[in-house]
């Protein structure tokens, strides 16, 4: 979604708000999985495979799994200088935000990719067999256990980075990306001050459905789901989790019998094909949800 | 040196006493340049150019340097590994010597690698536009430098690690290698309490010249000894520097001229072709070196 809207709209006029409790620590080193997602797409370094950084090899982890490290989270050689920078500056006592911005100037990025918030939060899954950190859960264990719980650690006392609050209320439009509405959109909105802040701008707010037909289009979106208590799967439950913030939901037209229970709860459905297998399409789906509330 | 004792009398046979007063910390990791190049030369896996992994690539480094770090030490993917697990290790409470005894068990050295010391050591160089870390004056400055003082900082309150005094007194032979005499065997002599250990194994000690007509064999050998205030450069004075510890002197038969002035500090000299340009070479010298004490 981001790299649609960066093509739509300038990356010079796009904030990214990103999630911040999958960040980990592999190897002593600062590992925040979805800022560097943004990072690569908008720097058009990402690899082909979705995440980490574009042809990357990875003699470093081969060479850490000799020494009898675990070597199960695939950090590339080229994306280990990503976290090894961060770290370093993080250690000098820079912020998330801050460390962002550089990273941002030193690939060419011009758009603002801000961290949701610069202190720790930790995303933890309780499974029938323990507690796991988000990556553990989704990398290491593929996914495949019943979630229990899930719980955002440090989230009560996580201040928003500087910029998010301002951000938002500058905004022309707020679009809320077809991510995981628990352990992505929903940390972020966990975040004390970020859903008070959109709730204001809901005139402006569009949330894009990231589920077709009862499941979601990548990803174990429906385990989260199930794991935050919420047992029905469909574009009508993310409408709901998103109704006090986005005004306008986009979903599938394959969705279309949604329609009514979504208007139902004071939200205006939008349909189209949200499918974005190319970078074509993303242009295609963001330009037509920056059209939806600019109506 | 090490490799060629490693042939001839074997691995397991092996205990290198190793200068640690190069370390240094690039990017937060500890990089241990004498340890490493003694690790990869046994491992077989060293480079061609002398130092770092076989064939290595630089991808992190290159990410390093786009994200506007000094980027001269040039630490390749696979190296990074071993600074990072080194950096892990060090991090839990590890010693130097307990890291060395896994990395080595780890690429399959039989060998014994010890750092001279556990605790921290710099050497410093001294010249006339400032004070420079070790590396910084060898690798990032080339050398170019005239050198006013050495200092090795932190030597006095350096203990040897374990096993290291223990390796001496046990040793059927000890080879000091044809390194620099000043920042290499100069610093794990200057540790307190080597040097006496070699003092009472002196007739089982033989020396290697690092000299070849006046000049070092390979590395800016004469600029250290100028530094340190010895301002010949000659295997004699070689001779003369190990004349406590060493009893016998290889030099090379070039410097046949040198044997009576050597012979003269009481040292037995002994000549021999000190070049060692391949693996062959290596074992011929070792063997030579090691018959010229079992006289």
């Amino acid at each position: 979604m981001v790299d649609g809207v960066a093509q739509v709209a300038g990356q010079s006029q796009l904030t990214a708000i990103v999630n911040t409790g999958d960040d980990s620590d592999f190897y002593g080193l600062r590992v925040c999985p979805d800022l560097d997602i943004c990072t690569y797409v908008l720097a058009g370094t990402i690899d082909a495979r979705g995440w980490g950084y574009a042809s990357d090899t990875f003699r470093c982890l081969e060479g850490l799994s000799t020494y009898g490290l675990d070597a199960w989270f695939g950090l590339g050689d080229r994306d280990l200088a990503t976290h090894l920078f961060r770290t370093i500056r993080l250690g000098a006592g820079h912020t998330l935000d801050q460390i962002s911005r550089e990273m941002c100037a030193a690939l060419g990025v011009d758009a603002t990719l801000l961290p949701m918030t610069n202190d720790r939060v930790h995303t933890r899954i309780t499974t029938p067999t323990g507690v796991l950190a988000f990556q553990e859960y989704l990398v290491k264990g593929g996914a495949k256990e019943e979630i229990l719980s899930i719980t955002f650690d440090g989230i009560e006392t996580a201040v928003p980075a500087p910029g998010v609050l301002e951000a938002i209320a500058a905004a022309s439009t707020i679009v809320v990306a077809p991510s995981s509405p628990i352990v992505s959109i929903g940390t972020i909105l966990a975040v004390p001050g970020i859903r008070d802040a959109l709730i204001v701008r809901r005139a402006d707010c569009v949330a894009v459905s990231p589920i077709i037909g009862g499941r979601p289009v990548e990803g174990p979106a429906h385990r989260f789901l199930a794991g935050a208590g919420y047992n029905e799967c469909s574009a009508t439950q993310m409408a709901r989790l998103y109704a006090d913030v986005a005004g306008t939901f986009i979903l599938d037209t394959r969705d279309a019998n949604e329609v009514p229970a979504i208007e139902a709860l004071g939200v205006q459905a939008v349909l189209r094909d949200i499918l974005m297998p190319d970078r074509t399409q993303r242009a295609r789906l963001a330009d037509e949800v920056l059209a939806a509330v600019s109506v």
